[in-house]
């Protein structure tokens, strides 16, 4: 198992630059007030594509070989790594390819085809993703990229803590939610050499606490399948974001369904921006534990901002 | 009739300054693509108080003497000046008083008291409003700032295109919606100073094309009560903004209000933003219009994010 250094990120940094946005970060008094912290928003869901995983998956994809980009890149991801791997590949010109369950939402279908990816359908289970990965690899010779367990895309994700701290003075802690840990350990990866006095909190559903019960155990826990809205969140930790979230995250807090909802609603409302369920993960946490956040700088990972608008989860 | 100046414009930079974001400009290559044109998208909804308005009312109220501020300000306005009129003062720390139709959306009142200031209810009739607002200021003395016809609020909404050509180079064109013209007359009174080879444009809604009508015909022509899901456009210009508009302006475009309301949803799913029906009506003109907008960089003004999130135009 190779373990990205930060070397690895400032390759990732200047590699990728073309290709992401260096997104802005927002500021909101009301949100101040109200939990009593300086809240600092990185907005990665104005990132391309839609979500901070434009930057692993640009990473990946223009760290190939052209000998290994001819024969494309794979995933199988039915949320935003998918959309952004296409994005990616599509900004190199070669082909990728996304395995997806054909229950999947239509919406992610149509994302990842609008930036020129081809979807194929499998069962709804991990049995039949992984034939029918194991087919698409075989026939194409496609470059797999994974959706986090993954030490191009987590020195990729790396790249959003290093731009925050660039842009922001003297943060003391930051907040990210965590599903399978690629933000997270991109997060760990930059800032214990940046700025190791930031605490690193990740912030977790309830219903999907899988991260919180392994931080506690020690090893790996991972549910069959969680239900939550945070439907980013809902994959397990694997060996490489283990390896990050063991050795650097402070603690992992966990948030209700509604804690979640009411948390989005308030960014959209009050800071203007379209964040999806599993960004409001952390808004949700800090105002659940003001003891811990309140009179300190702190900066907030709005992961992505791709939700379906006709289907709102307060409507 | 006291036209501002130019000096006005720098005088109002400096004095609103501390009180505004200076808002992020968004690009989408989609957007991009879908038009022919390169779109900037000066953010306007992620200004204090989610309005450009923010602007012109700070520079009102920290433009006023100690003495004067004393008495505090009045305005009537249910829309997004009464907000940014209450934001100002509260920040000044002097009083506000907003009148407003009893009719009015909750949400609206609800935003002038979240920032401090006070409302004054009066019945849906230009002749209440006028008699309850001559009585606030009968008592209290205050000082009126009105939403748009008024120098030092012209002056203020100046400095958002001032900044805009600050962030981005080479700009050919600007389109802002048109209501009152506080906008495009800040628009027209920057730009004329700093870029005169920017064509500006304003959009309005068909429902609601007063300023389109006053444009051709060479005199204001003002409706009685246009009805529009873009409510911010829906005053008429005023002496004031029709000097800047008729002298300043290349055209007044108008589109449907299926044409905004789709172009608000793409404005919200593209570019992940929230932004209010006014905010979407160039957007809706530049892909009505694409013989004179393709090929072209083009200045967008997203004016404001303030909706009701539980009543979507599209749901």
């Amino acid at each position: 198992m190779y373990i990205p250094t930060f070397d690895d990120v400032i390759a990732a940094q200047q590699r990728i630059g073309p290709y992401i946005h260096r997104t802005p970060v927002l500021t909101s008094r009301f949100l101040n007030e109200l939990t009593g912290a300086e809240l600092f928003f990185k907005c990665e869901n104005l990132q391309k594509a839609g979500a901070f995983k434009a930057r692993g998956a640009s990473n990946a994809v223009f760290g190939l070989s052209d000998a290994q980009a001819a024969h494309g890149v794979a995933t199988h991801s039915s949320g935003n790594h998918g959309t952004c791997l296409s994005y990616a590949a599509g900004r190199r010109g070669i082909p990728c390819t996304v395995v997806m369950p054909r229950t999947a939402p239509q919406a992610k279908k149509d994302a990842v085809r609008g930036y020129g990816g081809r979807v194929v359908e499998c069962e709804p289970s991990t049995s039949s993703r992984e034939a029918v990965f194991a087919e698409v690899v075989a026939e194409t010779g496609a470059e797999f990229v994974h959706p986090y367990n993954d030490a191009r895309v987590i020195a990729g994700q790396a790249t959003c803590s290093v731009e925050l701290i660039g842009q922001v003075e003297g943060l003391e802690a930051l907040v990210a939610p965590i599903g399978g840990g690629g933000m997270v350990s991109g997060t760990c990866l930059a800032l214990s050499k940046l700025a190791p006095g930031i605490r690193i909190y990740a912030a977790e559903p309830e219903q999907a606490d899988d991260a919180c019960r392994s931080f506690k155990a020690g090893h790996i826990i991972a549910d069959d399948a969680p239900e939550t809205v945070a439907d980013g969140l809902k994959v397990p930790l694997k060996e490489l974001t283990w390896h990050f979230v063991r050795s650097h995250v402070t603690d992992i807090l966990t948030v209700s369904e509604a804690e979640i909802v009411e948390a989005m609603k308030l960014i959209w409302k009050r800071m203007k921006i379209v964040a999806e369920p599993s960004s409001a993960v952390p808004l949700a946490t800090i105002l659940k534990n003001r003891g811990i956040f309140a009179g300190k700088r702190v900066g907030v990972i709005i992961t992505g901002g791709n939700v379906d608008l006709d289907k709102l989860p307060w409507s």
